[in-house]
């Protein structure tokens, strides 16, 4: 799919006292930039874990850092899907200042469904499969 | 009830670009303390929120800052309670810098029983009384 | 001063395992609009603090939880100062739920103007007293 | 280098709607490995940092989530050097719930030495080399 972008300003609770964004921060933003990402292509992910009881968890994280973010900084995230399907989903990120364009880091993150109660895998409910681009 | 004391170590993630702690972490050491004190006096807050749906909400907080806690610092953290019922329950802190006694901050917290589904106010179980010194 | 309104969407990052936003992060979005705040009346605490190397720290924080946010919620944050002078700054917050304009939480913080090195309490430098309008 | 080992308690602060660990604390608790790992080996972090005005700043970092840590939980981190040279660092990390010795996550993070102000690469200062087992 294409890259779909969204925006975050750097909190100051977000600095540490090397004067820099915090690095467990950025994945922070990755997961806002994934949920903007869900709501773009039509699913509430809201609904999807209260009421469909489908939870979109997290089993593998990367982050390259490449540039310090600043406090007071725009950093513009897009992201895409590398992989989706009825089991997994895989996005990749890519984050820039935005003043500049600068690239301040690049990531990805694996995810598997899993049931709300038990985190048992499940197959992600049929009704999100054309959102997600999935064929059963 | 007389102080109980627990520690925390100062984490690199709490510090932000002045250098110091960030303030916002002081309420995460002061639950800490409400947790470990909990633990203390015979309270496991995981039952009491999984198996007896008894919430310990945060209706109030309040910190004062008076000296930077700093990044390594060993923070002992007193707390005790100063109002407890079958309705609510206060706490106090004191935040000092292990190495001088250095006091760091002063802090208190107003807590509601609430029901775990639905978040309406209830009274403490019978069996959290005796420990919480409460009295029918 | 009149009140300056910012608006905070609530991050998966920022709930609790209550289904709920944990208490401390209201201070962070307390200080997202004081940021946004300052630099409505043009002044980049960015420069403040680095070129001017004065620091606005907080002293005294208090938040009153009136009813939860939850993940998804656009909360806006109405802020405005109560006290300006040269030693010190009070704010006070509401924090509303835009959907329905609910009230999640009020708060006050009070600050004082330390210098960047040292921590030394130091008066609001001049070019900043009319945007804080401070008289000298 | 043989695993060093340190532990830390889960905080409710960490955990998230879904009732596990929210995935970015992992990062913090790496670090707090990192950072008393350093200690063990004889190396004050504050002093390199403040004093040689050498940073340890994170390049990459990876993380497998195997099964969710919990509110409570004990966690213990073991940790080990994989690579030391003058210019980089990388760290290998396995984390344990301390109850039943069950596998939470397993990560790792690549480091460079940096000058405190201006971020440059720098050579691993030789008073640390022998701590790290770096040759010149």
């Amino acid at each position: 799919m294409a890259d779909f972008e969204t925006t975050v300003r750097v909190r100051y609770a977000e600095t540490d006292q090397m004067g820099v964004v915090y690095h467990a921060n950025y994945l922070i933003w990755m997961e806002v930039a994934r949920t903007d990402f869900c709501s773009h292509i039509g699913v509430d992910y809201r609904v999807m874990e209260q009421e469909d009881g489908c939870v979109i968890a997290v089993v593998d994280a990367h982050v390259r850092y490449v540039y310090p973010a600043r406090f007071g900084d725009e950093i513009i995230i897009a992201v895409h899907t590398i992989e989706t399907s009825v089991k997994l989903l895989k996005f990749e990120y890519e984050m820039r200042r935005a003043s500049d364009d600068r690239k301040i880091a690049t990531g990805d993150t694996t995810h598997l469904y899993l049931s709300k109660d038990g985190f048992r895998p499940i197959r992600l409910p049929e009704k999100y499969r054309a959102a997600f681009r999935v064929s059963a």
